[in-house]
């Protein structure tokens, strides 16, 4: 059987390099077109040395005949290049935030500028396969979610679906530093964000709106207050979500029977997700280090009568890359773990 | 002059090799007694090269002629040496959790003992100079409290005082792995805990009753209903502690105004307080290494009228050692902050 | 087909579960057994969460129908279980240094032990298949090579072959803590370990006679001098040897033109040699992260006429699992690359 | 007693925020004046919160009536800086490469300029007070020297005076990211520089000149033949240095009696030199962070009759700022360790 051709889109930030990584080895899947600005005419093996022998020339536009794109542009890139890829019929996955948000009028309020097509947020579904799986399946358009987004919305949609809590969220993330990028800056030179963690973003980070959005869908009715505040700790990736809401009375057991239906509850959640992983101790982020798993650890603090989940994904993969390629897997029919299948390097 | 006389108990865990660091550099006294289990008979400078020259004999027993003594036994050690050491008249700063809680019965609850010395409870001040000034400088026992209690309290005091916030709150701290200590332990062997971050205690972590204690003296008939989850993340000192409340209703204006009148309301709370810092940008725990600062950066998150406060020691300094000594200063009458001016080493 | 049965005894240590991983994930063989110790009667995905569903049950003794066996006992363990693999009619990797020095007697110098069983020293094959690859495919019993040793012979060897090297060499190693395995230690302690390097074992490492016996099979008669210092620094995976020694006159032309002709001796010397990359950059040890690949970067200080051979690896893959899994392959009549093709997890 | 008045040019860069902090700290000295390009007109406390209050107004031309001038200017600033300096009468210490290299042409190989004004450097003293401490304190003028020369010369000046090694050098050192500087580069990003080990510079690194420099003054006509290789660690602090010779015939004990011989010959090599410990166990870098201590260990490896010496120092202290104050207390009179004696901060 002929693989599928895909493509990439700006592959040399790290999860245009992430998305590379995963083609290079899915067995269904060949990638056969980069492209990249400042890198344009190099061979991926000379800007990314592990990739070695250099099969991969980096161009400034893909080839013609993909099957698939990943655009790996930033935001308010991928806005130009999305509509040509759709036009070409070309299925397509966007790793940015250009499409992630229903509401165009949020892209003025949190990223600076007015949608220039905002008739394609209605087409593009939110790839969050664990919500949305048929809708991708039938899509020509996914916009792959946020990396914090991701944690936090696995974490509390089995919560906020079933109505046990209050609207009142906290989601408290922490992030290793690949999740600010490629791109240099004083916040990710080495000397200043090793061994210290920082809150930042404290007047509203642009994962918020993407995961008010998605649970709201969820809520029915039930208005939520979230608050989100993401935090940078010293390693190169994982978010670790941790998330605090009130239970609300009677609608789960008193004491700890209350925490075995809280398990049952998020285990039936997420029957049938192949990537998601109800566990019973709290996750550590190194154990989803490179792969596409997501650990999802749902407690409740017995003196307060509050619903605490821990959730834990590598912000590359899960986060980005994998997702976008379980994304992929679906668009096209394939097996969604297909390509996505290796454990975590540890340690 | 001559200088005090001071002596540690078990100096080899982290912080009392940390004591030994800022005695052994405070102008007003004299470092000239330290014991140790397994490292009797050694000196300092061989168990701990960073010392040197090896003026310092690890004995046994304290030399009888000290003027003050710290005592960093573990928790339920200290109950067996502090009595002795206040029957000799000396001035005691206890580092383990011995002589923190008020309520004899909590140790039950949370450490698993009786309290041997009951009694001594109600004399034992808890060793936080920025609410209990004035005890301690009356005190002959002195409880220095624990790391993480000493970075939510702090954050947290103004506003519970102020009566500004509700009841809720939410406790989310991330600590460096030194506060696992020096026992070896697989959650703190490097492979393990490197490039990762996780939650643990989520069903009760024993800085929860100090916190609770000190909290609810200042929110004088409030019910506070607090959640504390600790974090490891992979580095060695400091700890960032993030806390959520709702604020009550017309307790502040509106708006950005709001901001101000809270970093007012913090700046007066720790007016005269020379090792806290009420920031105007959210603190990274690096800037605090080595040193016995503590940052806090108060906010709202106007999205939902959270109170957000995120504060950051170091833990063996402002949460252990560093503490100790400011403590000792008071309970001797020296300047607060002798043999603790150094800034933290940066980068 | 049907897969070749595979079985790991003492699956719990890091190298233990690094081919689990690999095995796991490897297309035409399944890991059929493990066998731990303290660990026995638990299923591997309790003990390491990221194998998640636990399919693999933890037993005290291997199953009988395998195929191949990897020993994962530490030294002087493995002594007392190939025996009994081999009369099995097993073909075993060990990964211990339990059969890899040809002299019997080095291991009472070295390892503290008279080897009990010598007569199977002759019969064990020294597993670097870049050297052995045709005595590998026969064995049936490998010896998998030392971490140390397997960046150290791979940097030396072609100049070694080649004669243009004098006999004084020195090999500085820098390796990732995950080399001190799982064990726990004060020097593998986080707070001890992290943010500092250090060099041991001055006095002589035990991957030393190692080195020399493959550099002097290769020597032809060359007397050589090797000191080997091996250093700990602060990442978990990875090792990186830098090698030196002087070029013998008029081997190699003047010049920057002898860099061209050092290139190219390499280069053929690792043609066909499918884990081996000669590059042109020195490399970074992330760049082999999680992979099977060696980086050798050979180069000449002009100044001194000296040969500098930069190697990197990741310790517990090349340097460890991958090449037993390699070794596996080549005994077994497989693809050598078979299951160990992904890339470098990078960043 | 007046205190001294000293200032710092270009006090941005981490050396010259590290003369801040320990300048800030100097009981004999004040500092009164820093200067900065791009922060010119913010306080020291808004660019480097550590600093707090901001008492530092960060200027652009350094106030006139300071006594003593640090200047933290790259290479080619600081021959612009420095001679203005001497005019005004103000005793100068360089921290740059500027006036280290006796020989003018040199400038020209290895930084690419010819040097402006290279009278001064024959009145330039090089600042490694161990080797120059009487020139020091008769110098108006000092060249601080690099980070790496300090480990290695230091590492090497005994062998080399006594006679005991042949002219045949490996100095192999490894350095954390501080080293670098605060510029941003790739090279320093965190997530391409965290988890690895690089080596670089390998067709010769700058600070090969001085370390042959100072070492053939003290070599006394033997030839040296000195291979430098600089490594990048993932710390941000420390440099440990791996250096290697072969020893002299005839000129040690045999065996392990040579040992002693060679402790014993650098201890007094090294008798009256406040910052340098000559130790008995392989020293780790973190035993110097913060402070101004070089740790020794000579050995060696009688296999080869090879000397091994290790050594290690903060690259930042002893490697830069420390350093320079020491050389400053010397110039001015002062006690060599005013200023200086702050321990390591361990762990």
């Amino acid at each position: 059987m002929a693989r599928i051709k895909a493509g990439i889109v700006n592959v040399t930030g790290y999860v245009g390099i992430e998305l590379a990584r995963i083609l290079h080895q899915h067995p269904l899947v060949e990638l056969i077109s980069v492209t990249g600005r400042s890198a344009a005419g190099k061979n991926l093996g000379d800007v990314f040395p592990h990739f070695g022998s250099g099969d991969y020339a980096i161009k400034t536009d893909l080839d013609s005949d993909i099957d698939v794109a990943f655009s790996a542009m930033p935001h308010k890139g991928s806005v130009d290049v999305v509509p040509g890829l759709l036009e070409r019929g070309i299925k397509t996955i966007d790793v940015s935030a250009d499409f992630r948000l229903k509401d165009a009028g949020e892209y003025l309020n949190w990223y600076g500028f007015a949608h220039p097509v905002p008739e394609l947020l209605g087409k593009a579904v939110y790839g969050l396969p664990e919500l949305h799986r048929s809708e991708i399946v039938a899509a020509s358009l996914v916009a792959n979610p946020g990396c914090y987004s991701t944690g936090a919305i696995l974490a509390l949609a089995p919560a906020v679906r079933e109505g046990i809590i209050c609207g009142d969220i906290i989601v408290d993330s922490k992030s290793g530093i690949s999740g600010a990028g490629r791109t240099l800056s004083l916040a990710s030179h080495y000397s200043e964000c090793n061994e210290s963690t920082a809150a930042y973003a404290l007047e509203g980070h642009r994962h918020l709106p993407e995961i008010r959005q998605e649970l709201e869908m969820l809520a029915s009715g039930l208005t939520l207050m979230v608050t989100f505040v993401p935090h940078l700790v010293p390693m190169t990736r994982g978010i670790l979500s941790s998330c605090y809401a009130r239970l609300k009375d009677g609608k789960l057991a008193r004491g700890s029977k209350a925490k075995e239906e809280l398990r049952q509850l998020f285990s039936e959640f997420y029957e049938g997700a192949p990537f998601v992983r109800v566990v019973d101790e709290p996750p550590q982020t190194k154990r989803a280090w490179g792969s596409n798993f997501c650990f999802i650890y749902p407690t409740i603090d017995l003196r307060t009568e509050r619903l605490v989940v821990i959730s834990c994904i590598d912000n590359l993969v899960k986060g980005g890359a994998g997702q976008a390629v379980q994304n992929m897997n679906l668009m096209l029919g394939l097996p969604e773990t297909s390509g996505l299948e290796t454990l975590a390097v540890y340690p």
